[in-house]
């Protein structure tokens, strides 16, 4: 067991997931800050937008209108960044390569409440945006080897929509995550006998500094080598390897785990908390995955939020970070045990004053 | 030779360097911007800011006075995210690992004049900048395995003083950037019998359509894997491992080239463009470098710029860059077209009215 002490000291983690590093540098949070403040997001947002492209009724870019509804809905994107097929002719040698790429882009409203996030969202509504997920993995994996299910939250990371929502793009390939974390599980598997991801929640739980959340069916921690402030990795407890194949229960207890992580986040600098969040699970090679060969893969979420300090104040991942490697200015343990230290139950703005 | 047409329609490329890949969507600037506003940095400062810590004379947060330098002025950062030792003791099994690092971290400061990016610097000034990344380069790689001379531009990129100033940072290992590109360039001497960025640097030559500025020794391109919209590459034409290694005559035309380079970028949107950029050579060892292992390496510069479609209107990397692989909405080629479309001699605020 490493003395606290030791881990004030500055050292480098690796990511066992992907092989990359992260250089740990408790004792910066100290510096002053001058640089880019952030717009904080506290406003409460009307439960109806009339401006709004995704609320319920509403007019879309394309001219089309949204139906009237009340769970979830999703639609394809009207600027897809994939489209269905391409006429682009494969092109290159050693140095210029490329190649076409066909799928598709969804959005995936949560809600049709556009002033409500997923921490606020009620456990029924919670539990139908867990369902959609389910869906749209389920549903595009039929047609696509790779389905990404993401939410990029706030303004800071580039949404440019309070609308409660998020994304599914699927396509014919692979992405370099994907293939990154398929290499990494696939030999950890071979090399130790388990899944990687099964093991680390065990762990986690046993050694508990990093748990943030933890459910009956959940886990979710700071991952020992987080890259981002707070970072946090959501880990079913059992061996699953795609969201599709959760049970009933562990479906209803996903609810829960993000309803607690999320207003943990959000109580944190007190503000709608921004982030990237997305699922990967065991790839669908379009329809046709031999799952045996894929047991290497457990289903996991990764929460990527901006903020460092304040409301206002985030890390930014440039200079050393792009041309070397992440930096980090607080321990995973100190970030996750400033996540415990507020509710998982009562979010800021709906606590009595 | 692929047709224009071909290249509009969706494609992956690969980035031989690190064999990350890049999403080009290039029908995708239509999409209606509705998001976050980055802050315009069109201002004129001062020659001198009493208030700026790393103007002359004046005070840092440590108490020190720095000297009235006239050139350029180097010091140790005072919030170093590297020390010279570390205290921490290497941990881990096969989920979670670390060990200590040690090095330091430097601040650059370009020029006294606090109102002056490098692209406003007369060329004597621009030549000692050149000369202070050799300078740093040399003396730091005789203690550290890797140095890292780097600049974050703008407060898009978490730059909290707009003193024209980068860092340099040493250390005794090889952060994950320098490991990947090493692992690459390595194969691709060990398979094609020439280093790689020297293949390259003929191959864009020649076919013109992504090069950005052109000098006797230098050559600025949009990198055919460019994963932002306005990314380039900075390389001599000639093989050279180091900026230490350059002749009198390279180092006299880099300042030319690097004077082209971002006065093309302040015009292409007319402000002061923001950007991370940093050199990655051979790895010095420690000063005990066999540069005949390291053949495989050429020197380079990478410049990351956030901007996509004007002074205010970023790219975001989030969600499905951050869960999948990066992603751009133009093509490389159409970016290089616009940056040579600009002047790279007359800046924008000196331009005759
Ligand atoms: O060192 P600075 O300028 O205070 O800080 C800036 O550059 C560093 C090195 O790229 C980053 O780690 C910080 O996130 C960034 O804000
Ligand atoms: O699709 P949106 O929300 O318009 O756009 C946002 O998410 C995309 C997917 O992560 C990114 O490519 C864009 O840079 C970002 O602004």
């Amino acid at each position: 067991m490493t003395s606290p002490d030791s881990r004030e000291q500055v050292h480098r983690r690796r990511n066992p997931l992907t092989g990359r590093h992260v250089l740990v540098s408790p004792h910066r949070t100290q510096r002053p800050w001058q640089g880019a403040q952030e717009a904080v997001d506290t406003e409460a947002l009307p439960a109806h937008d009339p401006s709004c492209y995704l609320c319920a009724g509403n007019v879309r870019a394309n001219g089309e209108h949204n139906p009237a509804y009340d769970g979830t809905f999703v639609f394809t994107n009207d600027f897809a960044a994939l489209q269905p097929q391409s006429g682009f002719q494969a092109e290159g040698d050693s140095l210029m390569q490329a190649r076409p790429v066909a799928g598709e882009c969804r959005v995936l409203c949560f809600s049709p409440d556009h002033g409500k996030s997923l921490p606020e969202l009620s456990p029924e509504a919670l539990r139908a945006v867990v369902a959609a997920w389910q869906a749209q993995s389920a549903e595009l994996g039929q047609r696509h080897r790779w389905v990404q299910v993401f939410e990029n939250k706030g303004a800071a990371m580039g949404c440019s929509n309070p609308h409660p929502h998020g994304q599914v793009w699927g396509l014919d390939q692979w992405p370099d995550e994907a293939a990154l974390e398929d290499q990494h599980q696939r030999a950890f598997l071979a090399d130790e006998g388990e899944p990687m991801l099964v093991r680390y929640a065990r762990a986690e739980q046993a050694a508990g500094e990093r748990v943030v959340v933890e459910t009956e069916h959940w886990l979710a921690v700071v991952p020992y080598w987080a890259a981002w402030p707070y970072e946090t990795l959501l880990l079913p407890k059992a061996h699953s390897l795609r969201l599709e194949s959760l049970s009933a229960a562990q479906a209803a207890d996903l609810a829960e785990a993000v309803r607690r992580l999320t207003t943990r986040y959000d109580n944190l600098f007190q503000c709608s908390f921004p982030y990237s969040m997305g699922w990967h699970g065991a790839p669908h090679e379009a329809g046709r995955a031999d799952d045996a060969q894929l047991r290497h893969w457990q289903l996991h979420a990764h929460f990527y939020p901006p903020l460092l300090r304040s409301a206002t104040v985030r890390k930014f991942m440039v200079g050393f970070e792009m041309l070397g490697e992440a930096q980090r200015d607080l321990t995973p343990e100190a970030a996750a045990q400033r996540l415990r230290a507020v509710s998982d139950t009562v979010h800021y703005r709906h606590a009595p004053r």
